[in-house]
Formats: structure tokens, C-alpha cells, sequence
């Protein structure tokens, strides 16, 4: 059964606290997607996206605000309606810049704070969530239904409340005879595994490690660069394969998927570490090695993924990536050669229609149209959760 | 049309921060109500109702964190989740003990924080409120739809957020051929008017002034008593009317309605200046004294109210009374006799089948039960609002 197609506008707030990301999507909502073309599964279609910064005095309020120890209540209940004020002006230009309206809108909101983990509070074991920018401010303004509020439904539900955008990735990626992981390289590298003709419950979701985060930490440290502009540095250098294979022992690396790396994983400890473990070889040697680094962690987190077990028959196809990391060309070289050797070929997230900056914006739309039909829309596998779970709450105009 | 009953629960922690009341109700839907007969006009039955005190650590974190200056993001994000689990807790617990199980629930949370008139932060003219205790852990654990956060949308609408209860007086006590006036006295008193054959905009709300306040506050200081038990002591004394007239030309009374009195209006301050007026007249005096007061700031407020607008002939026939207040016999005696001169008759809540105790978590059922449908629930005429709004929000188990 095929339903009447629905505008709907997602809108991000990511942790950097930079602003806002709307996208505004055509959803068509076939229950049944047609297996038979690439293009006929994806059942949305990017209108178009729009970012706005926070204001400095607000971005400096919501920095302030996460994780605050001695924040004011009055505050906080403040920022919240302000935050609301907010996503409804950048939600109204994107319409106006775009001409169209909206029919749903789902909001992600600012996150303040986010324990994945069961810790002990008042006598009770429980994880919690934080998104602050209040839908009812935004429902009304911009006159359409807002989904708001993710993450706590699959915490209640057993699951770390994250990563909720892996969704997307299936509904983007998947295909009946390809199994393909969409990789994304930001500061932490994540994948999405979406065997040939998964089910939502099949598909995996996890970090593999460090993505552009060590090498424009050395390449700052080293070349006074905040990083490397398309992998020159890297690709005049030669990798030393020990450090790798040294680097390659730590913890995280070994253990099982699902798994998540905060930045402190990969920080300032790490990064000397590292440093330590190059020695005196030339500099662009050390940047190279990093960068080699972020290669062969995402190579070697597939592998031992798709070996684990073996009776699945995991086999995948084809990886997509995208990211800052996608614009290093002697990482992308790298990736290319150790896929290589894993039967994967490599393709970029551009070439199916979504630009990687409204990636996650377009997430909360799909995800706000789930919900709007009543739809489970988190990943159990992804998250942890012991069930599918609907997200979200409804806010009326 | 009349729709399937549903059994929505109604859960309320007021501002006392004692802990949890849930009421369970029988939500009969008929858009047109007959109005032939009183009870045929209310919708809605109680089937029973419990209290849950918080746990002591719980209500010290919950009164620590109203209007705090210097709290923890972290801790403030559990409590809402912990609050959740008590929620939750507390319906389950309720629904084993009346052996039913609600369909929906109307859950309003713990204030935290309001500001319903208008005031600038960051650059931008707002009001805002906070209610704590996450839906979506209630609406996993219990197993079914919540609505929670009625108050945002009515804000959104340009009201101050509340009163929402004269919503429900409207329900219960609206009729075709009586001008009713829903009066509770609790520490503050309100009332709720609702004239003959009303529409809701018609309906209005407003605090009248000092309900128990004043007359516990010279009880306890004059004869070391928390209270007038049964208003035996205000019966052995005189009231002084020059007192009456002078306290009634405070700004608060002489305001037109819509007003809210907080309790610091009739506090230490309003008290030491009551008590100078009455000078040296004999202790039981001055608790006859305030017993009238109240009493006759009511029917002085509902005289003003009447008289205000000729044209719209209000008139009303009954008082409902409710509250502590309404066990106070020479408060009532005095309230019957100043409301006999206006041409109104003194009633009790309890004749209509709600228990004073359960009536605000039975409102917020009600409330639910309207945003499940899609209707609007705020009362223009009450909050302020420029438009009737939907309240809350939906969470999905």
C-alpha cells in the first residue's frame, strides 16, 4: 500500500554546538519497497538543506550548559524555549528559501548530556538522555507536527539511546543481492553493515576507531596544519607497519562489536602513544603511519566482523563512504587496497544523492516519519536494545 | 458518535513535591454530550485513585533542583529518568490494586521550573516551563501511550501555561440552564466560572485570593495550632469588618481577572500587615477575622467578575466547593450567607463523584485523553492564550 507522499523536515544539532541542520525530504511510504532497482528502494528523496550558525552568545550558553556541574534551572528551562525559537526560524527559512512547507518536521534537538551506560542514581540503576530545544515552540511557529526527543525511547527500551542514524543507512544502502557497509570518517570512524537482503534486525552498527581525529592531531602537532589537506603529507611518506600492528593491540580495537569510541579514546593519551611508539623517523613518515592507521583499523574491524561467525556467511560487497575522511586521497588509497584484499570495492555516499553534510538532518526526517506511522525505527543490533522500539515524542501545532 | 470508553490514567507530583497521585478513569467520548441530566454530561468516571510518597532522597533531590542555581546537567538528566521509573512504579502499582489496566496515560511530571510572563534571555522575549519525569521510560514499562508536558504548547499559544484544571470543572460542572462557579480553597483559593449552557471560551479562571493561608498562618502564631480544625475558633470570635475593607483595598483584589496570586502574595509580609490592622482585639477575633476574609474576598471577586461586563449578563446559581477549606464550618457558614446576598447556592465537590484529593490527577487523564483525540484543551479564557492548543506530547510504547 502506497500512501500519499509527506514533506518532512529533519533538523540536527550536533555535539560541536556549531548550529542548525535542516533538510527538507519527499517521503513516499510504501510498506513493500520494490526490490528490483537500486533507486526504487530508497523511498525519500532530498529537497534540499540549509545550516545556521547559533548565534555566539547561544553557542556559548549550550557549551556551557553540557555536562555543567553548577548550571541554573531557570536557565536551562530558558535555552530550552530559546533553542525551540530557534529551530522554528531556521526551519521557516529553509521552506521559505526552498518553497515548500513542510507537512512533519522531526528535531533531534541540542544534546546536553548522554549516558548510554546503567550507572547507580538514588538507589536506581539507569542510563539517561538530554536533548533540549522544546518541539512545542517549534510545532506552533512553523504550523506542522513535530517529532521530537529520539533517543529516550530506546533507552527505555534496554538500548544505549545511539547510534540512531545507522536507520538510514539501511533504508539508503541496502540491497538484495549486495552486502555493503556504509562507512562514515569524521573525527571517529563508524560503520553501518548491511548484509545482502537484511532485515533491520541484521544490520550492524559500530565505531571502528580513529577516523580523521590522530591524523590531524600529529599533523598539527608536527606540520603546524590543523590537518592534511588531501593526504599530500601522508602520501610522501612511508608507513611503519609496526606501529600499526603495535597500535592495533589496544582494547578497543579488540573488542567485539557493538562498541563505541568517545573523543577521549582517541585523544591527547592516544596521540602520544603513538608518537612514542613512530620514534625518530621523519615527520610526514609519522602522518602517513596515521593516516594508515584509520585504513587498517576499519579494514581489520570488517574482518574479524565478518569472521566472527562464520556460520552467517557475512559477505560483504561493496563499501560507501562518507565523511571528511572521504577527501584524503592517500586515505582513500589506503582503504582501497586493504578492501582490496576483503573482496570490497569502494564507492562514495555523493553518488547516491545525499551530500554528507545533510546526512544526519535527513536521518531525523526518516526517522520522524517512522514514527508518525506508528514504526519502530531503532536498530536493536545497533544500539543494544532488546527490542525495536517506537521513537520519539508527537508535539501537535 | 460515540467512540469506545478508554481507561486513561492521570498521574500529578505537585509542587509540595510529596510524591505521585494517580487516578484511573473510565473516558467515555461523545463529542456531543446530552444535556439532559448532570450526569449524563460528565464523560468520565473515577474508578479509583492512590498516593505514592517519593522516597526521601528523591523529594530532597527534586525540591533541591526547583529554581536551583547551581545544578548538575548530569544529575538533573537522571532524575528525569528516575522519576520515570516512579511513575511507572506508581500506575503499575495502582493498576494491580484496582485490577485494571489503563489504556493511556496522562502523566504531567514534576515542575521544575515556570515563568509564565514574558522575559528577555539571550536576545529574545520568552516565557518557558519545565516538567521532569521521562514518558518514554513510563510508556515502555506500563505498556501504553503517555501523554506528558501539557504546559509548553499553551506558552506556545501566548498563554502563561496555566491554569489547566478548569478544564476539567468545565467537563464536570458545565450545564445547560446553571451558571456554575467551581471554587477550591486550598492555601490559595481559585475559582473556575462557568455561566449556563457555556462554550469553553467562556469559562474563566482565576485565583480569588487567600484560601487556608492567612487563617493557618495567625492560627499557628496565636494559639500554636497548624490549623482552625473545623473552624471552632473562628466561631467564638468577632469579626472586624473595618479590617475586611482594609485588606480588600490591597492591589491584588482590586485586579481584573485573570490573576494568579503566588504564595509569597499572602506570606509573612501580607500577614504581620493583617495582624497590625487588627490591633489589640481578642486572639479569636483575628482568627474570625481571617476566616471572613477569605470569605469574603471570594464573593467580592465573583461580585467584581459579574458586574464587570453587563452586557454579557453573567449569572451564576451554584457554588461547587472544594479543598481544605471546605471542612472548615465557619468558613463555610460565612461563604454560604456572603454568596446567599449574590443569589447563589453552596454545593459540595464531593456530591459529584470526585474526591477533592484525586481531582488534579484526574484532570490531567482528561487532558490526555483530549491531545490523544487531537482536540485542544487549554482554556483561552483562563491561561490567556491567543488560541485553544493541543497539550503535550505523545509517547508510544
Amino acid at each position: 500500500m502506497t500512501k500519499k507522499p509527506m514533506i518532512v523536515a529533519g533538523v540536527m544539532s550536533g555535539t560541536s554546538a556549531d548550529g542548525i541542520n535542516v533538510a527538507l525530504v519527499t517521503m513516499n511510504d510504501s510498506r513493500q519497497p520494490r526490490e528490483t532497482k537500486t533507486r526504487s528502494r530508497v523511498n525519500f528523496q532530498l529537497i534540499g538543506h540549509a545550516e545556521f550558525a547559533y548565534p555566539k552568545k547561544v553557542r556559548a550558553a549550550v557549551l556551557a550548559a553540557m555536562n555543567a556541574t553548577r548550571a541554573s534551572v531557570a536557565d536551562l528551562s530558558r535555552l530550552n524555549f530559546l533553542l525551540g525559537e530557534l529551530y522554528a526560524d531556521a526551519i521557516l527559512a529553509t521552506q521559505s528559501q526552498l518553497r515548500i512547507k513542510a507537512d512533519l518536521i522531526g528535531c533531534h534537538g541540542q544534546t546536553l548530556y548522554h549516558q548510554g551506560e546503567t550507572a547507580r542514581f538514588l538507589g536506581r540503576k539507569l542510563t539517561t538522555t538530554w536533548q533540549t530545544g522544546e518541539p512545542a515552540i517549534v510545532a506552533a511557529r512553523v504550523g506542522a507536527p513535530v517529532v521530537s526527543d529520539f533517543r529516550p525511547a530506546d533507552l527505555a527500551a534496554g538500548g544505549k539511546g545511539a547510534p540512531l542514524v545507522p536507520f538510514l543507512d539501511y533504508l539508503l544502502f541496502r540491497d538484495a543481492h549486495m552486502g555493503r557497509i556504509a562507512q562514515n570518517i569524521g573525527g571517529i570512524a563508524n560503520l553501518t553493515a548491511i548484509p545482502a537482503h537484511a532485515s533491520a534486525s541484521q544490520v550492524i552498527a559500530f565505531d571502528t576507531g580513529p577516523g580523521n581525529m590522530v591524523i590531524d592531531a600529529v599533523t598539527d602537532r608536527l606540520f603546524r596544519q590543523p590537518f592534511d589537506r588531501g593526504g599530500r603529507i601522508a602520501a610522501s611518506g612511508k608507513v611503519q607497519a609496526n606501529v600499526i600492528r603495535k597500535m592495533l593491540q589496544r582494547e578497543f580495537f579488540r573488542k567485539a562489536p557493538p562498541k563505541t569510541a568517545g573523543r577521549e579514546e582517541f585523544g591527547r593519551e592516544f596521540v602520544r602513544e603513538f608518537l612514542r611508539a613512530c620514534g625518530r623517523c621523519p615527520k610526514q613518515y609519522i602522518v602517513a603511519t596515521a593516516t594508515a592507521l584509520t585504513a587498517k583499523s576499519i579494514a581489520d574491524a570488517i574482518q574479524r566482523y565478518t569472521t566472527q561467525d562464520p556460520t552467517r556467511k557475512l559477505r560483504f560487497h561493496e563499501m560507501i563512504l562518507s565523511g571528511g575522511g572521504a577527501k584524503n586521497s592517500t586515505l582513500v588509497s589506503m582503504l582501497t587496497s586493504e578492501l582490496a584484499s576483503l573482496g570490497l570495492r569502494l564507492r562514495f555516499s555523493d553518488e547516491f544523492g545525499l551530500p554528507s553534510a545533510a546526512k544526519e538532518a535527513v536521518a531525523f526526517a526518516v526517522l520522524a516519519h517512522e514514527t508518525w506511522h506508528r514504526r519502530a525505527s531503532n536498530l536493536p543490533s545497533a544500539t543494544g536494545a532488546t527490542r525495536p522500539a517506537i521513537l520519539g515524542k508527537i508535539s501537535y501545532p
